[in-house]
């Protein structure tokens, strides 16, 4: 007879990335962990997530989870990989099927910090339960190769943005400066984003022009996710 | 309680992409699919694959169904994506964990094809069971995406091979004709392959230089998988 110990069991796990300031006022890649208060691993960090309902989708069950660990919804959200070493998890076997997504860290920067929820630095994490450790090692990497190729950097700002806070994302990402000039062409060149004809308010003198995220697709945003494009949120279509 | 039917179940399935000569000898991707002999979608043809042991790791699991199913090594395996729609399979949750693997044309030539193995086109299948077909889709749009940035095309092949041998592989995969002047400098220029200094034998004149995959690192093999590139099996480490 099948019994529940025969058969693995399915969690749905997910690193949120969002840009928050930190004290001196610049930009952070961080990310939220939850503390366990069970065993295995108990009072360690983890990715937020928890077992797969029978009923809930997988990008559902990932998006549940973000909102009730950040109360946000994902501007971006992609299936990351199924991680299932048996030995991942003592005592039981755990299949992770692991979404990563990305906030925007205006709406970030809102979010309660509970006793038993935190940001952390995302390289620079102590030990983590589980794998997750080479989970979001493994995210961090994916985030800096799709950043190179595709159009999810907007996913960090709000709906208009300066090409100044487009080109701080991805120097803060890929950890290294960026020509602004250099920048400013490619972003043109690219239709990745379009002016909007409106200037940054707030600011003393010449503001910056706003711009939006260019929907319409190009051959750089085909590259995405192929036959499966609808199973990417974005702020678009999750707005 | 929690009984059985609360828990979603695992089931890993593989698409082996391999090349096989059709009847006028031109080379064709085709994938074995495994006629199901019960419901649901009893007589439909399907992916090999099976539910996840609970001791056995996912690569292990694709490796098997496609040893069992072909009877031989995959010379290149990769996971592909989970699939866990609710509704995918009628009667029960079923998420599915789904790899791709490359094997060579030599080799699946001498693959049995019993009543209810069956190697097809791959891009002119019937109906499948589940939702097949849409992952063959998404399998072989990842492949032609793969194919244009990665060094993969060698899984199709044996150890050596010619230069006009991984032209074809490109041509017949990319759906188009690749001039072999050009794509003998870019293969050149790319460090992928080395020449064995090795002629092809059998052919009656001027027989063609064998060349070989080239295992150094290079920065187009960085591309794969990152931090978890010990999880992709090639020829080298597989053999």
């Amino acid at each position: 007879m099948t019994t529940l110990d025969d058969r693995p069991s399915i969690a749905v796990s997910t690193v949120i990335f969002t840009l928050q300031p930190n004290e001196s006022g610049e930009p952070e890649l961080r990310i939220p962990l939850v503390r366990r208060i069970r065993e295995p691993f108990a009072d360690l960090w983890a990715l937020p997530g928890g077992p797969l309902a029978q009923t809930e989708d997988l990008a559902d069950s990932a998006s549940r989870t973000l909102r009730e660990t950040t109360g946000l919804e994902p501007r971006y959200l992609e299936q990351l990989y199924a991680f299932g070493d048996p030995a991942r998890s003592p005592g039981e076997r755990v299949v992770s099927i692991v979404y990563w997504a990305l906030v925007g860290g205006d709406e970030a920067g809102q979010v309660f910090d509970s006793e038993n929820v935190a940001w952390f630095r995302a390289d620079d994490l102590p030990e983590l339960a589980f794998d997750h450790n080479l989970i979001v090692d493994y995210a961090l990497w994916r985030l800096r190769t799709k950043l190179e190729y595709s159009r999810i950097a907007h996913g960090f700002l709000g709906d208009t943005f300066t090409l100044a806070q487009l080109r701080e994302v991805y120097e803060v990402i890929l950890q290294r400066p960026i020509d602004p000039g250099n920048f400013r062409r490619t972003m043109e060149a690219s239709g990745t984003v379009v002016a909007t004809g409106e200037r940054l308010t707030g600011t003393p003198h010449r503001p910056p022009q706003l711009y939006r995220y260019n929907a319409e697709p190009t051959a750089s945003n085909e590259f995405d996710l192929g036959p499966l494009s609808h199973r990417v949120l974005t702020a678009k279509e999750s707005a």
